[in-house]
């Protein structure tokens, strides 16, 4: 636990008054590329005044069984969490192309699949179990194993940074945790399960309302305390969820930005801003997903998403896209002509 | 005018139908991409099936002054169309680095900037005159010049796509130009000027009351005929804009998908669907821009834009930016495994 309760550096202010002044200067009406304009400036202040360099991308894709899909909660069977590792290990998946196109390098990270897996470059084992309990019926996990996914998490990113990588990603794999980052997101925000509870990969009436039922059923049995963050996530989390969690952490104590993907990362967000309230300044939320629990990590934001495209895939699918805009924003961060250098006059004074 | 008004041929639903029924067999839950599946499936039936290349893109960007600039409608002086023009061919503005991130090939096109430009590889000359006539006092330009810049920009779709090129974009520069743009949109769609008109790049309250009354003045003045896109054009449009309508027909008649970018562009693709209505099947809307009337084309289109951040920049940069998007989509749809061919499970039958 010490090591991801480490303070965090909160990004220096004078740094994005500097982003800004040099965005304010650069050849085009002042603003005018909205809001990616705040995602360049926070980005370039979290790198320091001369140093924004985008160059190396890592995307880290976590993948664990969850128990509580026995309660049927998903459209699919549980298999398909260990189906869809071999598939990114293969290159099928969509992230691979989509990392792929970003110039992304992608690790997955095996944190609990309910299954046995081969031996790959791409895929790390970490496996704490063979996926969690069935927080339907008992705690998710106990507390050492709830701490030891965070701790997980929190090396890979630390290392990575520590490798010189500019910008880092998470995402997710795992049949049901829809259910358990929906669990998570209630617990966090006191906001009740029927109006946080999505389709996940696209069940009907009658599952989500089971859905719904279920995860009452065991916030309302195991009463996780939301102002722990480490009960909570054993208590109704995921492997996966955890060492997203830790992987925020390890980020933000690297001083390294973020992206947040969809549902199951905002949930893991959730858990690591409270842990660690200086991490919102390295948080750079990917896109507004389709899943309505999503908002409550969205909310707690200044950044707002770059997309809003009703996806819900996960695999760090809608982080990658946004990372593509990002790369953009800072290369022209770095390279356009100031108002002076291009001989471009300058507003008129009188407007 | 024989040339643009020859027919385009509507995309084929069939082939709408099997990009969709790929996009479903391939490894992810139905449709958990969202809007950028209509995007792929758009662009994926335009190309036909097993030929859904994407790889050469060429964005054109179309330059020009307006006379109107006089009554000081803008925030900018008129010479910044032609300092603009030189940032282009210097590489130091926005869409250079945008352009160049996504891989897209810029080519700028002087349709009439106040000033004698240098020559330079990337700048075509295609000026027809030095801006256009103050649509407050008169007709911007006759109808010969609404035809000859309609023809221009038809040509260089048509030979671009000839090239080979896979995806058109187009974006614009002209100091001025979203006075001509709201005038445009709002004979079109008969909305009121003053709920269409937007703040350009950057004016106050009083420069913006004095904007919609100079627009008002223009279409009292000259009464366009909203039947008649030509009539339309030339009376309160731009050179650069009329070459944009004719760069969307010939994309069209090339079967080529092309990108629309902001306020100019739409207003450009108003008129350009208003004279071929079968060219909605290939435009393709970058982003929601920060102007008011950029939603009056975007109500007439099937598909949402990908971006909605509040950018007013032109230029084509958030044309170029939802090309990476597409360009991701298109990698995906093209590299994915199927559910077969990896042997994942589908959903569950009951659900």
């Amino acid at each position: 636990m010490q090591d991801f309760l480490q303070p965090i550096q909160p990004v220096a202010r004078e740094n994005i008054k500097k982003a800004r002044a040099h965005l304010d200067n650069l050849t085009k009406p002042r603003g005018s590329l909205g809001q990616l304009e705040d995602w360049i400036a926070q980005y370039a202040a979290i790198k320091g005044p001369g140093n924004c360099t985008l160059e190396s991308k890592a995307v880290f894709l976590f993948a664990a069984d969850h128990g509580v899909a026995e309660e049927k909660v998903s459209a699919y069977p549980q298999e398909v969490t260990a189906q869809m590792v071999l598939n990114f290990i293969s290159g099928g998946a969509a992230i691979n192309s989509l990392a792929g196109y970003a110039g992304a390098e992608l690790t997955v990270v095996d944190m609990g699949v309910k299954s046995i897996l081969p031996h790959h470059p791409s895929l790390l084992s970490k496996k704490i179990a063979d996926g969690t309990r069935n927080m339907a019926r008992e705690p998710a996990m106990d507390r050492q194993e709830a701490e030891t996914a965070l701790s997980i998490g929190y090396q890979l990113a630390r290392e990575k940074a520590q490798a010189g990588v500019d910008l880092l990603a998470a995402g997710d794999m795992g049949i049901g945790n829809t259910t358990s980052a929906t669990a998570i997101l209630s617990v966090m925000s006191g906001q009740p399960v029927h109006e946080l509870a999505g389709r996940g990969t696209g069940i009907d009436d009658a599952t989500r309302q089971n859905k719904i039922r279920v995860i009452e059923q065991a916030i309302n049995m195991h009463r996780p305390d939301a102002t722990d963050p480490v009960d909570v996530l054993g208590k109704v989390g995921g492997f996966e969820i955890g060492a997203m969690s830790g992987f925020f952490i390890g980020a933000g104590a690297s001083s390294t930005p973020v992206l947040i993907d969809g549902v199951i990362s905002s949930s893991a967000a959730m858990l690591a801003l409270t842990l660690q309230p200086n991490l919102k300044d390295y948080l750079f939320p990917g896109h507004r997903s389709a899943e309505p629990a999503s908002r409550v990590l969205l909310d707690q934001l200044d950044l707002s998403p770059l997309l809003d495209l009703e996806m819900r895939l996960g695999e760090g699918t809608g982080a990658v896209m946004a990372m593509c805009l990002l790369e953009g924003g800072v290369r022209l961060y770095n390279e356009m002509a100031t108002f002076s250098s291009a001989g471009v006059s300058e507003k008129n004074s009188a407007q």
